[in-house]
């Protein structure tokens, strides 16, 4: 017997007859013996009728409101699946965010969760009764609804996860784990049985979206293993000769790194390309010039991710490069210009036609020459290389978005991920 | 200044463009320097839609769950409806049954209010802050939501109406007010300033849907004077020539009888063709017979209304006619021949071709000849009156539903109802 949180997402209850395959799912986990809380998303087609209907009001409007409108669709789906559920024979019950309640700061909208009171829920789950969980939502300081902003379903899980002290937090999503590289791209993609937090969380925050990056910076706080499997495999199908509970595939679990014996030394490429490049030509070359300009663009928010300073010729004026998300170019363009007195450029270029490829892996930590064998691969193709940043667990490079897929093609070779079985 | 309470149903917020004319009927309260607590019903397709999903996921569900999934639509409603005033610069704020909190009994799905803590509304009302209340729901003793109810909205309020102690609880509705009798029926139906609450509740249970029954027995139980006015004028039009917050049509105000004045004799005609008759044919004339045949209704829950018993001829058998609602005859014939032998009759004949017509008045307490008229006017048509029942102020008869019109038109002549301003 084990205590497993269910995560499903918006598309994977997107009509009732998905809510009944859900349903499967969950009673399966529950004729295995285990305690099960199901934490659920809005229907996919509720929200963004509720959110037109927020924007017909008002273009700009009240967070607490947009909170109230928005967090009906899970109050829905919960209550529908809770029903499914009874109807198949399941004791279950739904609990809205501010029943439990999910605790949150204030700020409406994409508030973060502060504390889960999971006394109550763990009573319940002990009597046998399933809990479906209204995701998304809780409850803030003022008493009202708040909402967890975009991709929050996934933070309720883990938060709930780690209150009831689960064993599993299972994310049912439409892929079926988590992949070395994009399947669309490389078709020898292999799908890992098992990635560490670190390497996920860079996975995730340089585009490969299976889950959202706060829900892994928690599960990684809390020890939370989220194990990431798909919703669209039928369970009743598989019934007869499945293996209790195993018999949908296992997925990913993404865990801590003791957990995985056999650390590779790359476990994945990971692109990204909503990047834009900004270059400042000769910039003064002296003591705070940097802080003048990433200043301003921190001020508005913006995220400057890769930076790289040429070497001065002269000792006076330098070139700087950097990168920020494609959504903010045109923002972070108008920020510096009106910064330009007291930055002092003679030009601002800017190119969106770049992608930050990555090779990421924990277990370059102890392998020397990972970096090395990237710049080779890269060259050896003719790609030229803008710039460069790394960290403990990641090389990353940009480039232009033409070589996006010979890139990953050729890095995903170098380091012996394809698997060869596959097509 | 006057402290009003404002309610609006399902069908005067159907869409935002239906919403943003509810906020001008509210903001011209406020601009009125009146303090307004808003009750909105779900907008009137969102509630069709998540029945039906409740109806599709389980056609019998736990009531619990429906409540959570169904009070959904009023969440909606409401916030919408305060981002709406707020961009009309409406200072507003939504409240949900579990937040003011509206406790009800455990009958989920048709819940009863036991008490509304308006503390914290009264506060904000003073403050200048528009409460916009999702009717229909409260919480329960078990800390989940529970609906009230089909037309609840109007009950939530009446309630809130006493609690904050309103001087008026305004009913938006589809028609301009209470009339004589139906003027789709009788075109010279005239509009009432003013009826008792006994009065309106003999009309509502008679079949003249205006107002929901709990709602006015609650007003009167708790001295509410309700306004029964049109949602569909549009208050911007006639905001020039009009004197401050009666330039609406001022509609039927529902009081005690002590405001009413000039007490008519008779106030109204009403009729309800939702009736079934049943007969039953000689049975034993003895004392416990009414016992044995109503015991078993009262215990399937069927409401039994008129009742008339033939006087008997030899002083062993005699008829037994009365009515129950037409949906509940199939169930109620059952009832009755599972109790025959106990009952003791040789036949059972049912009849759904009737009308029930009465004529109201509080009037007729003090007026005799009342009856005498009614009879006559119909036996002048050459109109059979099957069944006869009366109270303190309502005389009810039941007739075949061929002469419904006829009837209703003659009565409300006799009894000088006719607006002869009218069409």
């Amino acid at each position: 017997m084990a205590r497993l949180v269910m995560k499903f997402g918006g598309t994977s209850v997107g009509d009732v007859e998905r809510i009944r395959n859900v349903a499967t799912h969950v009673k399966r986990e529950v004729d295995a013996g285990n305690q099960v809380a199901v934490v659920v998303s809005a229907m996919s087609g509720t929200t963004n009728q509720l959110v037109a209907w927020t924007k017909e009001a008002a273009s700009l409007h009240d967070a607490r409101e947009y909170d109230a409108v928005v967090s009906a669709g899970e109050q829905i789906s919960v209550g529908i699946l809770a029903i499914t559920l009874q109807e198949m024979g399941v004791s279950a019950r739904s609990w809205l965010g501010w029943q439990i309640p999910i605790r949150t700061d204030s700020a409406h909208g994409a508030a973060r969760i502060e504390a889960v009171d999971a006394e109550n829920l763990i009573d319940r789950l002990e009597q046998g009764q399933v809990a479906v969980v209204a995701g998304f939502q809780g409850i803030g300081p003022d008493g009202r609804i708040a909402t967890l902003g975009r991709g929050g379903s996934d933070t309720s899980a883990v938060a709930v996860a780690a209150a009831i002290n689960a064993d599993r937090c299972d994310i049912y999503t439409d892929v079926d784990g988590v992949y070395t590289t994009d399947p669309r791209i490389v078709s020898k993609a292999r799908k890992l049985d098992k990635i560490s937090y670190e390497e996920m969380l860079e996975m995730a925050s340089l585009g490969a979206k299976v889950l959202q990056t706060r829900s892994v910076e928690l599960a990684m706080v809390n020890d939370v293993r989220i194990q990431v499997r798909s919703s669209f495999d039928a369970p009743d199908a598989a019934q007869g000769s499945g293996s209790g509970s195993n018999y949908v595939g296992p997925g990913t679990l993404v865990c801590g790194e003791e957990e995985i014996v056999e650390q590779e030394v790359v476990s994945g490429i990971a692109y990204a390309k909503d990047e834009a490049k900004i270059t400042l030509i000769k910039v003064a070359d002296q003591p705070g010039v940097a802080a003048r300009i990433f200043g301003p663009l921190a001020d508005a928010a913006i995220n400057v991710d890769m930076i790289v300073q040429n070497v001065s010729e002269d000792g006076k004026r330098t070139d700087l490069t950097f990168t920020v998300p494609e959504a903010d170019l045109e923002r972070a363009e108008a920020v510096i210009e009106a910064a330009r007195d007291m930055i002092g450029y003679v030009q601002i270029l800017s190119d969106t036609n770049v992608v930050k490829v990555s090779v990421i892996g924990i277990g370059m930590r102890s392998h020397a020459g990972v970096a090395q064998k990237m710049f080779q691969t890269l060259a050896d193709k003719g790609i030229n290389i803008q710039v460069i940043s790394t960290s403990e667990i990641k090389v990353s490079v940009l480039i232009s978005s033409d070589y996006t897929e010979l890139a990953v093609r050729a890095l995903h070779s170098a380091y012996g991920l394809d698997d060869d079985a596959a097509a």
